[in-house]
């Protein structure tokens, strides 16, 4: 029985850890795979390639699919809390990957849905949360989430430009000139204040090409604030890396100067 | 007379104010009202959905439109100083958010002057200011501000930028191709300046693809000259926020932390 | 006679100074008449406009015309260095603001070539030239300076990669799709470079479409080239203003911290 | 035999270095030729051109051809380590510079291969490697080394969420809208995410517009991190080249410029 648990606990950690030769190896081959089936999944949508190669994109599928399946109940049973990992982001991404198929088996017709598959193309980043990438995107995650608040005002901000915008736009350039409703006058004042600029929808009447103008100065001014924002949170986190975070025996405060040489807070040699 | 008047500075606390309960309960109704009552005056104006659910939008407009009348009033009648409050810019957004529904009752026919209803989304930034949203936005506003007359002199350059290469491009490309007047090639030169590029006019002889070229990798650029003014304002602020200026009697050292109370170089007292 | 010249020299300073009342006066009379005859010339443009109100709007260029003439002659006049003025980067476009309008009277039909009465529009700038925005323009100015080199490098950079995405969709896409020959294919790759995207020229085929989607990530990424190298240029600007500029006795050296009590090249007291 | 030596030694000199006179007369013809040479092969692809002045772009190009041909044999004959250069990138740029037209004309109909001839661009990055412009490239390109792996995980980043949309839009729009596959929904929504927007395939369900809007909002966001991280990189860069980390040994002061040699907050020798 320990010899069993012994070997559970082997699997485990090629399954869900990287130290090991034979954890990164069986990394390697999971990207693999999820890459080749979301491939599969892709081309299978294009309609010339799904009439000549249907059958053999159909048999690849399957393959992975079984392949998934077993990899998700192996997951399940070497986990030492099973319900935990079911219950996780990466379980139900997981169990996403995999059921479509299987559903589309009993209920067909449903095409569309068998696009959720694609989630799959998410669980590369469970590899990746191993790996040395993950300091550097949690650098970049706390940069963003420390200015989650200045964002947040300035999409506010974006978001009742375009409503007003929109609604002008709307009243001057009226329904003959493709504004036909203010919903649609809105998709039209996002796609230019954001700069994207389909032209599906654009002003023709001299005022509304003016005040489009303004829109678009706007638009291409005020994307400086998201990137001011991230940009000085991001030169501050590097900064306070030039800091040292010895703990000061007097206070218990760990963010002192590189430098220093007395805690800034009680006074303390460090 | 004095129970009554208990009674109104209550009414007062709970419109005015979000420290108590009663007043973070009613900024959750009123934002739900705004929010509720501009999502009724969006679907309303796509013809599909008038159609189907016109008298039903009519009747909810109605009822948010007598709501915020009753709002209206009760703010004038608790506010000690009623005309401060009718004059200010929240107190005129507040009779331009009902207006309009009265007006439309006598004089028929004038229904894109409704879209005025829509300055109600405006509203939200009261209930706004007084969230702990605020100090992110007055620290973004007030970066703006001291950007200001560099901002303006970046303006005033792409205005005249625009204006130049506008009307080299008249001449270059002619009406023939779609710059048909130059206040309309100005607003081509926008379009493509601001990188929008819409594309309902662009030109089609090699010299005009030839500077509209130059335009598109000028626009390009000189994005980096606003982020650039606005980031480096916003980390300036943002360094100044976290340190005082206190100039240490022992070592002369000035930059410590705003919460210092030794200094961090030489251990004196501050 | 030094009546006539102390005459001359008080409306030198009306025309070319701005401290004194009659100064300002005239600065403001004369962009409101720059930017009239601006709109004048744009409005003329207009083929509706034009057929309306021709006449009103031709009575109305010479009458700025005739205005501009005299203000060029009296800036010569008063001048004490005439031939500098005149040959001066203001005094040529004073000259190319008038000329054409006189052209066009003996050599009728070259209605383009009355566009350069645009240029108009720079004159302007000498008016800001000597207003408290200067200040901030010719800080934008050293620093675009300072970052001269790594933007050209960055430009030519750009270049290259267009030149060559261009002909490899050159040869994918190849005439059919629009891309009808190489200048143009490099056309369309500093379109999708710069994220402007007309729509006018787009790639059909799937490989086409792939490698487009290259250049769209590349060009959305590298626009942080030039914003970062203005950005930190500007951030270094900046910082050195917290510089003194006290000159060393000992070594002529200027830009010490504002915190320095002692010269770091020399170790003189400041 | 020592005198061919010499000569030999002094033709790597002027090819390959520039400190002589002749070598940088021989850069500048270089950067002539290379110029004038690929706006041959520009032009020549231009169908109206070729019709007129092909035959003398034809014999153009030949001069060219044979030109670069002697440089690339001079250039293996002085070359001490001959296999060293002719194994090198730009040895085999030289190398497909040429080959094509020789090619050509043994294997007619080929005209889209000679499109390799642009390669010759590259050519001018050789010679800029030995120029002052250098130093400014390699600052630039030494910030985009340390920020590499965190513009890697931005890319994947976005790469994740154009797949996510694209197939997000697929299942919403479908074939009849434009989006008749994944793979080009995926093409849409790295258009879109760019901030690109060609156009030719955009949102006509008002669901898809909606989503649309997410993703051109997101796009218009998140385009603040692939500049923040190479501006702080940058700002990072400059701030430490002007700064030397020599400890005072008087006040322990780490922040000396790097051309200081006394300490500028106590005057000690450093």
């Amino acid at each position: 029985m320990t010899r069993f648990n012994d070997w559970r606990d082997q699997v485990f950690d090629i399954i869900y850890k990287t130290d090991t030769k034979a954890g990164k190896a069986f990394d390697v081959l999971l990207i693999l795979s999820i890459l080749l089936s979301v491939a599969a999944v892709m081309l299978d949508s294009v309609e010339r390639i799904n009439e000549r190669h249907g059958t053999w994109l159909y048999s690849l599928e399957w393959f992975f699919t079984v392949l998934f399946t077993i990899e998700y109940f192996v997951r399940i049973w070497v986990n030492p809390k099973p319900f935990k990992y079911i219950f996780s982001f990466y379980g139900l991404v997981d169990l996403l990957s995999v059921l479509p198929t299987y559903i589309a088996l009993f209920i067909p017709g449903m095409n569309e849905f068998l696009v959720i598959r694609l989630l799959r193309v998410l669980r590369i980043f469970r590899v990746l949360k191993l790996s040395t990438y993950i300091h550097q995107a949690n650098f970049l995650l706390s940069a963003l989430n420390s200015s989650r608040q200045k964002i947040t005002v300035f999409l506010f901000f974006v978001v009742t430009l375009a409503t007003i915008f929109g609604a002008v736009l709307y009243v001057i350039e009226g329904p003959e000139n493709g504004f036909t409703s203010i919903p649609k006058s809105i998709y039209w004042a996002i796609v230019t204040l954001t700069t994207v600029g389909y032209g599906d929808i654009s002003p023709h009447t001299p005022a509304g090409q003016a005040i489009a103008s303004v829109v678009m100065i706007l638009g291409y001014s005020i994307i400086a604030v998201p990137t001011g924002i991230f940009t000085a949170e991001l030169a501050n986190k590097m900064q306070k890396e030039g800091l040292t975070f010895k703990r000061c025996a007097g206070c218990d405060k760990t963010d002192h100067k590189a430098i220093a040489t007395y805690c800034y807070s009680c006074g303390a040699k460090l």
